[in-house]
């Protein structure tokens, strides 16, 4: 079985030959850049181990993964635009460093080529990764959206938020892993484990991400501590509070929402209502709570103990982290 | 056999299926907005008339050729946003009706569709029938990157115009063909000539759309005539006359170029030029050359003559046509 660094190169092995492949014709040239602006790969190397947890040989597994890669990267250059975002890891993202336009063709192509990349497969299995990938890909969709509509409104419950960013965000990394499971032999029942296991995951990372944004260290994040609390960010923390706020804690809460000069302060004035309300405390047992079902979820997968190591110890190294 | 009005019909009770499925989520609103917008269905038209060259069911071939309208709903959604177009159809363009993000995230959903209602087929040929569309789809990107990249461009060939608009406009309709003749059992050679026989037609249908825009009449097309010349399009009336033109001519159109104040002086003014010039001879010679090889294209094709028929007159009928 392959470590994760070895999965990470060779899915680095792969990106180069797609991008050498694609040559640098003024449509390719952002999708290249954007692909090889690096991150972690999660969501291939979770394809690949999910094969892995099944075969040895994961071959088959390659190009389906970098089609959830290249498929994620398309996800961030139209996201970006949305969001007007300057950067992307450090880098300009492609609206800024080419224009609008280019990132939305080329975003557009990317996406095709996913298709083109999750083709090179066995051909009888062809059909069922085609369902769950364009289910998948349509509910990334409808997440994006749910989280653009909820910013113009005030009544959004936690229940939607966690849909919200179960859509966004875990069920890539469900179907990224249930392809890969697939391709590696699982049955229907393996499968539906495995992808259950990354949607707890998923959500347990996310929410993670929550608390530190508010509560992390900026050294160690790279991120401004508060960036969520600035925007006004409709997160875990803010929701949850604005349901068990009493009067004082909403007169502080209200003082601050729309108000964005007000730099540190603010940032300080609304974390001490997070404390207050312990609204910190439930969400660090959320996230605990999330990892331990997702963990049992993957004792529950019929493969031999072993196998799961891996895996088990990825999903281990993902709680608890900094940054 | 169908007829055309037939199909039209039957494709436009398969779009209000698809809409009452799409149901009225945020997301999907603008998708049943553009497709319930109208116009000709000329895509899936083509591609049930070629599955009916084929054979008399046509039914495997209905979803498909529904994914190409759907595909082809999705490139104007997102073109409009990029021309800043305001109106489609006569009526607002999506971006307009709800705003930009809404139009880029609906236009991605909707590309996801295509596909899954493409695979709504034979599980035997859906490999085929995935790599035809996939590099359709990605040709039709291609085609609106050169589009946009020669707006910056003095220096656009003849032969990089034609291979523009073959890439915007030809394949998808050569990749809608293909396919339904595939799905109603064309062999490659039958599959060929008819995916060639769409290349020239598409080619021949675009051309004489540049020569209505400048010699039509705007009763007749609906829209405004000169409108190309007014934005200095680089047509084919365009670029040929920059090859032929004189001293005198160049004057002429040097004046003109980037005056977007002159209304019908420059409009008068550029059509004498082309008229000095006989480029709009060239044109329209050159459109009755393709569709005469369009339609030696279509002789050629393996199945009874008679069958031909109702494919032989639409494409009679486009030519010539006046709107």
């Amino acid at each position: 079985m392959k470590t994760i660094e070895e999965l990470q190169e060779l899915i680095g092995k792969k990106i180069d030959g797609f991008c050498r492949k694609n040559g640098d014709g003024s449509i390719y040239q952002p999708i290249n850049y954007i692909v090889q602006l690096g991150g972690k790969r999660m969501r291939p190397v979770l394809s690949l181990m999910a094969a892995n947890l099944y075969s040895d040989d994961i071959d088959d597994a390659i190009y389906p993964a970098l089609a959830m890669e290249i498929f994620h990267n398309f996800t961030l250059m139209h996201d970006d635009i949305m969001d007007n975002a300057p950067l992307r890891r450090g880098k300009p993202t492609v609206h800024e460093k080419w224009n609008r336009d280019v990132a939305i063709l080329s975003g557009d192509a990317m996406m095709i080529q996913s298709y083109q990349l999750l083709m090179k497969t066995r051909p009888e299995i062809l059909s069922d990764i085609l369902k769950i990938y364009n289910q998948t890909a349509l509910e990334v969709c409808e997440g994006q959206q749910s989280d653009m509509d909820f910013q113009c409104r005030n009544d959004v419950s936690i229940d939607e938020y966690m849909e919200m960013i179960r859509l966004k965000t875990s069920v890539l990394l469900g179907g990224s892993m249930q392809i890969g499971a697939l391709i590696g032999g699982a049955d229907e029942e393996g499968q539906k484990l495995i992808y259950d296991f990354a949607i707890k995951i998923g959500l347990s990372f996310q929410l993670w991400d929550d608390y530190l944004d508010a509560f992390g260290n900026d050294y160690e994040t790279g991120k401004q501590i508060g960036g969520d609390i600035q925007a006004d960010k409709k997160t875990f923390l803010m929701l949850r509070s604005f349901e068990k706020a009493g009067a004082e804690e909403l007169a502080v809460l209200n003082k601050y929402l729309g108000q964005f000069d007000k730099g540190s302060e603010k940032v300080n004035a609304v974390l001490s209502v997070y404390r207050q309300l312990q609204v910190d405390n439930e969400l660090k047992e959320l996230v605990d709570q999330l990892h331990a079902e997702g963990l049992e979820l993957l004792e529950k997968v019929p493969v031999d103990h072993d196998r799961k190591k891996m895996l088990r110890n990825f999903a281990l190294s993902l709680k608890g982290r900094k940054s």
